[in-house]
C-alpha cells in the first residue's frame, strides 16, 4: 500500500490511500484521520486501509493534486538518523584528514521530528553562510519496537519506507560534531517524498533490510547522482536494534540510512554536495561545487520515473 | 499555576490543575484533555485553566493520589538538553584528562521525547553493566518558538518549568560522544517530577532565565547533593535562542539545563554519580562511588519540602 497526507490545516494532515500509479487517492476518513494515528493502531487500521486500496485498484479515487500534499508524516515522535554507507564516511575522512570514527556499532544521532517538510515548494533557511546542503536518504517507519529488540526480530516492526532529504548546514556541522553532542543547529527540518509505502510494494528491491534502488538527485535540473541504497554496511534491522538497545521506539519512529553513497562514486555520483566536494578535494586539491543559495532547486526520486515514493522537488529560499 | 497528569490509560494522560500545596487537583475536562494539547493552544486554554486554579484556591478539588500520576508530559515533540553548568564540564574534563570542549556556544543534544517516565515506581534498565546514573536538571517547556528567535524574546515563550531526572548510561556515553553523533543508547527515557509550574509560581527564584533553587538528590535515603540552579553559564533564554537558530520549536518542547552543578561542590555535592566519581578521582586517584544497580532508590526534589515540583522517587530495576 501507498500513503500520502493532504494538507487540511491540521498539524497531522489528512491520510490518503494512494493508487499504485500515484495518480489517485481516497481519504482514509474520520476513523483514520492521519497516518501517525494509523501507525499507533496499525493492526486495527490495516483492514480499512486495505479495503480502500482495493477500491483504488478497481479504478476508484480522486485525482491527487501534488501541491496539496504534506510530508506523509508532517510530524512524528522520533527521528533517528544513521550513517550506514561506509563510502560516504571514508570520503569525508580522507578529504578533511579526520581520524576514522572509532566504533564497532552503527553511527546514529537523534534529529528533530516535530516537523517534516512537504515534498514541494520553498524551504526557508536562515542564511546561505551556513553552507546549505541536502542529503538523499532512505528511511523506515516503525511500529512500536520494544526495548531490547534483536536485529532478527526488527524487520517485523517495519511498517513503511520513505525517501528523505535530510537538509544539512555544513558550516555548522563540524563545529557541533567536535563537541561530541551531535547536531542541533546543523540539522534543520528534513523533507519527505510524498508517498510512504509498505515494504511489499518494493518487491525484491526490499531485501536484507535495505532499499535496493537508485536514489536520483538533480540540482537545478542537472544530474547530481544516483547511487543505490543496497550498499549499507548495516541494514535497517540492525539500525532498529541499535536504536532500541536502551529504549522502546514509539510507533511512527523514522530511522534513516544516512547519505546514500556507493564505492563507484565516480560513475554514480553523490547524494549530497559535501561528499562531491570531498571527492573534488581528493582529486583536485580544491572544492569546486558551491553549497546552495536562494533559488537553487533540489529534486530527489527513485530512478527516472520517480518510482514508489514520488518526487521531492523544492527550492531554497532565505529567511533573511 | 501548577499542573499534573493522571494516568487514564491514554498516551498523553489526563490534565489536572493542582492546588498550590500540591494536595488537591481538578480535571481540566474534555476541552483540555491533556497538557500537550493545552500547550498547543495556550492562550485559549489559560482562562479555563485559570478558573480551575481559582476554584482550587477556594478549597475545592479532590485529593491527589501520587501513585496515579504520570510525568506531566508523558510524551512530547522535542527534548533538547543543554549542559550549561560549567563546573560539571570542568570536573569531567579534569578527571578524565579530556581536552576542553571547543565551542563559543551552548552545548546541546537532542534526546528522546516520546516517553517521559512517571515520578514514582520502578525504572527498568537493560543491564547494570551500562553504568546506570542519574542527572538532576531543571527544564523549561516552551510554546511555539519561531526560527531565529532572539534570546531577548525567548523568555516570553516559556510556558512551564519542570524538574528532570535525565537517566544516563555511563559505560556507553563516552563511546557515543567520541563519534561526534551525540548520544542515543546512553540516554534512555528521562523522568519528570509530578508538577509542571508556570514561571510566576517560582517568584524571585525564576530570574535571569534561571531556576534559582537547590535541587536536592538522595540515593537510598542518603543526601547526595543540593546545588543551586542559579549557576548556569547560559540562561534558558539563551538555550532557547540557540535551539531555534535554524528550526522552529514546537509547543511542548522541553529544554534542559544539564546536570545542576556548583563551584562549591565540596559543600553542596553533585546531582549525578559521574560528577562525584570525577571529584573522587581528582582528590583520591580512584573512583569510590559505584553506579546504580537493581533496588537502588533515587529521589529528587527542591529543598526539604519538595517545593513547587513535588518529588521524583524511583527504584532501579533490571529488565534482564
Amino acid at each position: 500500500m501507498r500513503f500520502a497526507t493532504r494538507d487540511n490545516s491540521t498539524a497531522d494532515g489528512e491520510l490518503l490511500v494512494v493508487s499504485a500509479d500515484g495518480m489517485r487517492g481516497l481519504s482514509a476518513g474520520p476513523d483514520w484521520p492521519h497516518l501517525l494515528g494509523a501507525l499507533e493502531r496499525w493492526d486495527a487500521a490495516l483492514p480499512a486501509l486495505g479495503a480502500l486500496a482495493e477500491r483504488l485498484a478497481a479504478g476508484e479515487g480522486n485525482a491527487i493534486d501534488g501541491a496539496t500534499l504534506c510530508a506523509p508524516l508532517p510530524r512524528t515522535w522520533q527521528w533517528l538518523d544513521g550513517s550506514a554507507f561506509p563510502t560516504h564516511g571514508e570520503l569525508m575522512q580522507q578529504a578533511f584528514n579526520h581520524a576514522p570514527i572509532e566504533t564497532d556499532k552503527p553511527l546514529m544521532y537523534q534529529g528533530m521530528s516535530h516537523q517534516f517538510l512537504a515534498p514541494g515548494g520553498e524551504v526557508p533557511f536562515p542564511s546561505a553562510d551556513d553552507g546549505i546542503d541536502f542529503e538523499g536518504e532512505f528511511g523506515v517507519v516503525t511500529g512500536l519496537v520494544p526495548m531490547g529488540c534483536s536485529a532478527d526480530d526488527a524487520l517485523a516492526h517495519v511498517r513503511l519506507i520513505v525517501l528523505i532529504n535530510d537538509w544539512s548546514l555544513r558550516t555548522i556541522a563540524p563545529l557541533e560534531m567536535k563537541t561530541g553532542f551531535g547536531w542541533v543547529q546543523a540539522k534543520p527540518a528534513c523533507s519527505l517524498a510524498p508517498f510512504a509505502v509498505t515494504p511489499d510494494e518494493l518487491g525484491d528491491a526490499w531485501r536484507n533490510g535495505r532499499v535496493c534502488l537508485p536514489l536520483t538527485v538533480e540540482v537545478n535540473g542537472a544530474w547530481f547522482g544516483n547511487p543505490n541504497g543496497d550498499a549499507m554496511a548495516y541494514g535497517f534491522h540492525e539500525l532498529i536494534a541499535h536504536a532500541a538497545r536502551t529504549r522502546s521506539l514509539a510507533a511512527g519512529t523514522i530511522i534513516g540510512s544516512g547519505t546514500v553513497s556507493n564505492p563507484g562514486y565516480d560513475v554514480v555520483g553523490s547524494t549530497c554536495i559535501s561528499e562531491r566536494r570531498a571527492i573534488e578535494r581528493i582529486a583536485h586539491g580544491e572544492f569546486r561545487t558551491p553549497f546552495l543559495s536562494a533559488g537553487d532547486r533540489v529534486r530527489m526520486q527513485v530512478g527516472e520515473e520517480a518510482a514508489h515514493f514520488g518526487r521531492i522537488d523544492q527550492q531554497v529560499t532565505l529567511a533573511r
